[in-house]
């Protein structure tokens, strides 16, 4: 496993591989990597021969009020689970290699971003195409892994690798989940105490929306109190956002009459923490 | 010669051949093509094997109230002038492949796109810094070449291009000139009688500029003033812009120090014509 922290080394190494057909896959990290990384870093190893994991804490997606400072980091231990899951490269640039003095260039995607965690994080979305637009170009990738657990960024990617014409196909893997349901973050990390257990009620608003929307319940305002009364159910859960939206648009509706999402941000105690289950219809209701 | 007008087709081809280790240049273009993109294609040619010209008459860089619909257009004129200099692919895509529905993602220079050209036409370098994003990621070109005549634009490109981490060198060529000294441009083809000679006043205010900097002058309200002398002589000039500029960050100087631009924009009737020289110290004065 080879580690690069030069932008312009990873690029041209890259370019000289490809040059001879060799095929790459990125998974784009924030490092303190968890299991759910380590799910993206196998689909990687199917699609291509070579595999190139980035750490990067990106202070750009970050507001002023936020985590960047506090976020969890663990070179070594991120080292060690790379090598295990059979990366072959590592890219861990610096703040001041990927935003160099008078840095002034950034890719904003409209529509997608504007709700969920756009809303509540405005200049997020902002961060988060910039930064992956300048991984693509570093690392070339063929192919690109996005966890659902962060839906939204992983359609926010979609449209502007589309829009943008990047050469390149993003391949969405599903959340992993601890035994009980909590979706992997490394954010779990700030979870103290009893807040491990109040965090379970994100997954169980997830199950239950998802019950009722089996069970043929279609009326988003329905399915959201539904939810709203098991989180209200722990005191120290304060709802951020929980919306139902178009899967394309993430768009708002008021009743699902084509394939939507449910997500939600909820913090407990001061960590913010997102999940979501996709709402898909049955072929019968689309043919409708 | 291949003519491609689907931004997918382009893409793989080009994909195909660099992985067989090929090299591409790009001339980007809006089409009616002079002498100066000939002069492009040439030094393309020199730069890599395989050149590609895009011909797109970029909406996304045209405000309401401007040209979009009366610019000059020649696809077969320009089909000629390709084989003739040689150029290997033209792409010549559709506005609605380029732009499909629900297309959302801009790239956004936010410094040196503000003064100048910028200013005057205020959404115009976010229509071009998206396009050539998208013109980039289509062709995927080692080699991507802009003229001086557009020197602004170039900055911004430039910029951007290091900025996203582009794995293309952006190659500047020089501004070609009619023998009486007026910059090639598309738009010159607006000029009606009498306009034609009215136009050489940007040529004139250049030359005057350039000669009193040669001779040591270097406070720019003096140089200015000289322009404006010289284009206020004629009644049909109106002048857009005329500024010295530094020639990294594109922000005015009062007093030339550093390496700068003398840029202008004039309205000769209807018609904007934009025009510029390099102001360069000597490596005596940089030294001071």
């Amino acid at each position: 496993m080879q580690i690069f922290n030069n932008p312009q080394e990873l690029q041209q190494y890259v370019l000289s591989q490809k040059r001879k057909g060799q095929l790459f896959s990125l998974v784009p990290t924030m490092g303190f990597l968890h299991k759910g990384h380590i799910s993206l870093m196998h689909q990687a190893k199917v699609y291509a021969n070579n595999v190139i994991v980035s750490i990067f804490v990106n202070p750009t997606q970050f507001a002023p009020n936020e985590d960047l400072d506090k976020y969890p980091r663990d070179f070594e231990g991120d080292e060690k689970k790379c090598k295990d899951a059979g990366v072959d490269i590592i890219f861990y640039p610096s703040n001041e290699s990927i935003y160099p003095a008078d840095y002034q260039t950034f890719v904003n995607v409209e529509k997608v971003s504007q709700n969920l965690c756009g809303a509540s994080r405005p200049h997020h979305f902002q961060g988060v195409t910039t930064v992956v637009a300048k991984l693509f170009n570093i690392c070339l990738p063929d192919y690109a892994f996005f966890g659902e657990k962060d839906f939204q960024q992983l359609t926010v990617i979609k449209r502007m690798t589309k829009d943008l014409n990047f050469p390149i196909e993003i391949i969405p893997v599903p959340t992993f989940r601890e035994d009980d349901g909590l979706a992997m973050s490394s954010r779990n990390k700030y979870l103290k105490g009893k807040e491990r257990e109040d965090a379970l009620v994100l997954y169980k608003s997830i199950k239950r929306v998802s019950e009722l929307f089996s069970r043929g319940e279609r009326n988003v305002s329905l399915l959201l109190s539904e939810a709203q009364k098991i989180i209200s159910s722990t005191p120290l859960a304060y709802i951020d956002y929980i919306k139902i939206v178009d899967i394309e648009t993430m768009n708002d509706v008021d009743f699902i009459t084509k394939d939507s999402l449910f997500a939600l941000a909820v913090k407990i105690g001061s960590t913010r923490l997102i999940d979501n289950c996709k709402l898909l219809l049955t072929k019968g209701e689309k043919d409708v």
